[in-house]
């Protein structure tokens, strides 16, 4: 990157591009891996200026992450028009591209979750509340699933089921096409919130 | 305990009375406030003859998950007989009278299983693996869920679900009871299962 390109950002843009860089180097490392050296290396700028944009390495990671999340909830955006389950199925299959294309940086952010890290804790709990959120609005009419409690008990099952059957599949797909995957993710939602109660 | 009954066992049963000792004040703590100098002291015996059955803390820690693991499985295997179905839901209901009474512990292992905690992974991942053979092994004429790599898939999607529908309905159940959160378990595994794949 030259000179004068980065003359020409602001601030706030040039910390944006930083995150931009902090996001793609996770997608295949782990959230331990990913230093502040390494990142001024790969941005080609100093680390002092680096801790001028973040503050400290916890802050940094916070913020990539944080970033890594807004990025997974844009892009798992349901299209606009169409039959509710098809817009299911193309929000799961984003999802699932993700996943897939950022899987180690995922993964640790998983782990670290559910490890006791409470800055990535509170990242991934406000991700899928979005995401969760998303499904009972973007469903305004309650016509695949009404917003009862327990559907939103059975939406926080179905997304750990999602996040264990990526995860699964990825390291051994048992002759499971992306496809079927997808297909079972996308159906077991319906299924689950149409399963008889007493 | 009198120095009468300590006497009258060996080493290998007062070794077991210990682990299950450590299971019952795991029930109510984390695996990191499960400390030695806590198990000697309900116990009555000295923080030395502890080291001398356990070696060392991680080691002692270690034995009683495992024992806490191997407690759960007995504790869930289905009845004998009966129809499938039902044999499932007494399964699911015992493995969630389980997890209620021993929650911290429950939870403390799932957190350092997910946090990267090796030997806890392992142990749960043994466990699980248990768990799940038990579903295929237990329906042998593979009547409600034949053993298909893409089941094996589901089943492992289920078990997530599950964990998370028990600690989610744990700390706010939203009106939902614990008769209907058995039969959302019990009766996901059969709808998963039946989910038409392309």
């Amino acid at each position: 990157m030259s000179t004068t390109t980065r003359a020409r950002l602001s601030p706030d843009e040039r910390r944006s591009q930083l995150l931009d860089l902090g996001v793609r180097l996770l997608a295949t490392r782990s959230l331990d891996e990913l230093s502040i050296d390494l990142l001024a290396e790969e941005a080609g700028i100093s680390r002092g200026l680096l801790y001028h944009y973040f503050g400290n390495k916890h802050a940094f990671h916070e913020a990539v992450v944080r970033r890594a999340a807004d990025d997974l909830i844009t892009q798992t955006a349901p299209p606009a028009e169409g039959d509710p389950l098809e817009r299911l199925l193309a929000s799961v299959a984003a999802y699932v591209d993700y996943v897939l294309a950022n899987f180690e940086g995922y993964l640790s952010l998983i782990r670290g979750a559910a490890g006791g890290n409470e800055t990535l804790r509170q990242i991934y709990e406000d991700a899928r509340s979005t995401l969760s959120e998303r499904i009972f609005t973007e469903d305004a009419q309650g016509d695949v699933i009404p917003d009862t409690p327990r559907n939103r008990l059975v939406v926080r099952g179905w997304a750990a089921l999602t996040e264990e059957l990526v995860i699964s599949w990825r390291s051994d797909p048992a002759g499971v096409t992306q496809a079927e995957l997808l297909e079972l993710i996308a159906g077991s939602l319906p299924a689950l919130v149409d399963l008889p109660s007493r």
